[in-house]
C-alpha cells in the first residue's frame, strides 16, 4: 500500500553525501535483528480496538442535532493527529473542523465569537486532564456553549474525567500506555474522525495492514525499519541532522506537521541525539526553501510524500493556444503539472548530491492514511532504538511548564523572580 | 517601535553556547563599518513610494461591486508577503483573503468551485510574468471568472503584462531592481493590503521609520545589523545553523513564514553557508518542538516574536473556583497566560544553555508590521554581507525548473529520460 523509494539516498545516486551499499549492509547486520523482536508498544494495540471504533461511531451518529462545526480543544498530540486526519480525509458534507490548540487571545476570541454553540460540538482532549492551554480554552468554550455540547477524551483520572462524570458528558479513554504523540488511532483522533465522516474502520484496517508489514522479520522488507535506518545513517555517518518531510499534496500537509512532533519529541533527547524535523510543502516551498536545499549546506535529508492519484484533478484550460508561457501547461491535468514539479525538484536535488527519498500512497483514503500514520509511528519507535533513546518520554518540556506555573502563581510553585536582560543587549529601535 | 533583546544569546546568560562580549566587540570592529555605508538597495525605495500607495488605494476604492473575497494568485515572494499582511492586519469587515499559491489539484478545485466570481477579485502576481504554478492557477481562475475580475502585478514585460494591456486590466509594477522576496512593500503586497482595509500609508510610514533606524551608523544601535550579527556569530562560532522564529501570536505566524523564504533563499548559497530557518508557533509548538530545543543538540538560535498588546483579550472565566486545575488560570486575561508560557519557555531554554532572543512590538498595527518587515529585510541583506554571499539572487531554483519543463514537454527543453531508482532500494509495503 505504501511505497518507500530510497534509491536517491544511496551514494550510487547522490555520491559522497549518500549511504554506500556496504554501510547499509553493515548497519542491517548490526541492528536489523530488532525486526525479529519488535515489542508490542502501547500504541500497537490501537488498530485492533474494534470496540472503541464502535463506541465513537455510535457517539457521532447519536449526536443531535447534527453539528455544523467540530472543535478539537487540545494541544500537541491532543490536536495534531486530529488535524492531520481532518485535512486529509474530512468528507465535504460533514461538519467543518477547527482546532483550538493555543491560547492566542485574538484567535480564541474570534473563533469563539463566530461559533454558534447550538450547532457546534466540542471535543476536549488532555491525557492528564489539566493541560494549561486546553483548560483555558475549555473554560472559555464552556462558558459560551454550556456543558451539553462537549465530549471528553482523557486519562483514567483528573479534572476532565471528574467533570465529565459529574455532568454526564460522553467520555473516552486515552490508554495509560499510549502517549499523546502516538494517540491518533485512539479516541483522540477517532472521535473527530467519526464526526467528520471518515471511515474509522478503514483507518484502523489500514493500520492493521501496516502493523503486519512493520513486523516483517527481514529488515530489508520492513518499511518502518527502513524509514528509521536511512535518516538515522545519514545523520550519524554524514551529519545530516535536518530531516525534511515535503508532501506534494495539500491534504497531506498536516500529516507532516503531526510527524514533526512525533520525530522531534521522540528523538530530541541529548546534546548528541536529535534530528530537527522540518515541514515543507510542494510545490509552494520550491519558491521558498529549495534554493537552500539545493545549494546550501548538505545537511538535510528530504522525504517527499505524495499520492499517485488525487480525488479531483482539473485540467488547465487551453485559453491561449499559441502562447509559449501557457502552451506547455494547457490541457494538462494539474496532477501532471504538480508531478513534474516534484520530479524536477527530486532530480535537481539528486544532481546536486542531496540525498532524498519518496514515500507514496496509491491514493488518499482512510486505509492509506491509517497505514501511513501507523508506519511513521513504528518508524519513530524503531529510530529511538537505533539512536539509543527512549522514544516515548519528553522530560524536556517540564522545565518550561514549571517556570510558567511560577509566573501564573500556581500554588506549589515558587513565585518567579524576573531576570531582565542586561540593558546593553537590549535595543529599542 | 521594535525592541530586540539578545541578552539571552550572550554567554553571560547561557554559558558556553552563547556569544562572549569580546567576540561581539571583535565582530563589530571587523564588520560594523558596513553600517556607515549601507547601500540603497532596490527594496529600500519602496517605503517612500507615495504615488504607488495612492494608485493601489484608488484601485481598491473604485472596485465595484466591492468584493467578498480577495484571491492572491502567486507563489513564493508573490504570495508570502501578502499572506503575512493579511494574517496580521486584515480588517474583519473587509473581504476575506485566500492565496492560490500552489497547483494542488484538490485544493485548486475546491477553492475555485467555492468562489462566486462576481464577488471575487483576483490579483495575479509574477515578476517574470510566466511562473508555471501562477500561470496554471491564473488560467483556471480566468476560465471561471472572466477577465473583468483581475488585477495584475508584474515586471515590465512578459505574458501577464501583455495580457493585462490587451484586456485593459489594472496593472501594477514589480520594480526591476526588487526581487520577489523583498517585494512586500511594492504592489505585490500593497494591492492586497488596500483591498483588505489595511492602512497602506501607515505600513509605509512604519517602514520609513525602520529605514531610519536601520541606517544608524553606530552598529550597536542599528537593529538590522544586530539582527544579522547575532545569528551569524552563533552560526559561525558555535555551529548554530538552525534559526527558529517563534511568534507568540497567531497573527504573526505568517510573518515568520515569509521570513523563512527571505532567510533561506537569501543566505542558502554554498556548502558552507546557509542557516536553515524554521517556523514554530507559540504556545502550540511548545508541545511539539520544545522538547528538542531544550534537550536535543545545541544547534539552534530561537528568536521569539510577540506584541506587548493584543487587539482582543478575553479573560478565562471563573467557573470552578476551588479547582486546582483551573484556579491559577481563572480571571486571568489570555494574554497573561500566553506571556507566562513564553517566559517559561525562554527561561527553560536559557537555563539549558540554549541561546535565544526576543523581538517585540508594542502592538500589531500597520505601522509596527511595516517596520518589522522592513527591518527583517535589512537584516537579511546585511547578513548576506556578513556571510559573504549575494542575498538577492537564487541560482539554485533554476535546475529544478529545467527538469520540470523537460517533463512537461516545454519547447526548448530536452525531453526527460526517466531514471527509476534501483529496485532493491524500493520497498512496496
Amino acid at each position: 500500500m505504501i511505497t518507500f523509494d530510497f534509491a536517491r539516498s544511496m551514494s550510487a545516486a547522490v555520491g559522497a553525501g549518500g549511504i554506500t551499499d556496504e554501510e547499509l549492509s553493515r548497519e542491517i547486520e548490526r541492528t536489523g535483528e530488532v525486526c525479529r523482536k519488535l515489542p508490542k508498544w502501547g500504541f500497537c494495540e490501537l488498530p485492533y480496538s474494534e470496540e472503541v471504533a464502535y463506541r465513537v461511531l455510535r457517539a457521532a451518529a447519536e449526536w443531535k442535532p447534527s453539528p455544523r462545526t467540530f472543535v478539537q480543544i487540545g494541544i500537541g498530540g491532543s490536536a495534531l493527529g486530529a488535524t492531520a486526519l481532518a485535512s486529509a480525509l474530512r468528507v465535504p458534507s460533514s461538519p467543518r473542523y477547527l482546532a483550538l490548540d493555543n491560547v492566542d487571545p485574538e484567535e480564541c476570541s474570534a473563533v469563539l465569537a463566530e461559533l454558534d454553540p447550538a450547532e457546534t460540538v466540542y471535543h476536549v482532549v488532555s491525557k492528564g486532564g489539566e493541560t494549561t492551554e486546553t483548560i483555558a480554552a475549555f473554560l472559555l468554550a464552556l462558558e459560551r456553549a454550556g456543558e451539553k455540547r462537549f465530549l471528553v477524551t482523557t486519562g483514567s483520572s483528573g479534572f476532565l474525567r471528574d467533570w465529565a462524570r459529574r455532568v454526564g458528558a460522553p467520555v473516552f479513554d486515552v490508554p495509560e500506555n499510549v502517549g499523546g504523540r502516538y494517540s491518533v488511532l485512539s479516541p483522540v483522533g477517532l472521535v473527530p474522525a467519526a464526526f467528520l465522516g471518515i471511515e474509522v474502520r478503514d483507518l484502523l484496517a489500514g493500520a492493521v495492514l501496516a502493523d503486519e508489514a512493520c513486523r516483517r522479520e527481514d529488515p530489508r522488507r520492513n518499511p518502518a525499519y527502513l524509514l528509521a535506518v536511512v535518516p538515522h545513517l545519514l545523520d550519524r555517518l554524514r551529519g545530516m541532522k535536518i530531516h525534511v518531510m515535503m508532501p506534494y499534496a495539500r491534504a497531506l500537509r498536516d500529516v507532516a506537521d503531526w510527524w514533526r512532533q512525533l520525530w522531534a519529541e521522540s528523538l530530541g533527547k541529548s546534546a548528541s541525539v536529535g534530528p530537527t524535523p522540518v515541514l515543507a510543502l510542494g510545490a509552494t516551498d520550491q519558491h521558498s526553501q529549495v534554493q537552500l536545499y539545493n545549494q546550501g549546506p548538505n545537511d538535510k535529508w528530504i522525504l517527499f510524500l505524495w499520492p499517485e492519484k488525487f480525488r479531483a484533478d482539473p485540467a488547465v484550460p487551453a485559453l491561449f493556444p499559441d502562447q509559449p508561457a501557457c502552451d506547455y501547461l494547457q490541457g494538462k491535468p494539474l496532477s501532471t503539472v504538480l508531478r513534474a514539479l516534484r520530479q524536477g525538484t527530486e532530480e535537481a536535488l539528486t544532481a546536486n548530491g542531496r540525498p532524498n527519498a519518496a514515500l507514496s500512497l496509491p491514493e488518499i483514503s482512510a486505509r492509506t492514511v491509517g497505514a501511513l500514520l501507523y508506519t511513521l509511528e513504528m518508524a519513530t519507535a524503531i529510530a529511538g532504538t537505533l539512536y539509543g533513546v527512549n522514544p516515548f518520554d519528553q522530560p524536556g518540556v517540564d522545565a518550561g511548564k514549571r517556570f510558567a506555573f511560577s509566573r501564573l502563581g500556581r500554588s506549589g510553585f515558587p513565585s518567579a523572580t524576573s531576570t531582565p536582560g542586561e540593558d546593553r543587549y537590549v535595543l529599542r529601535a
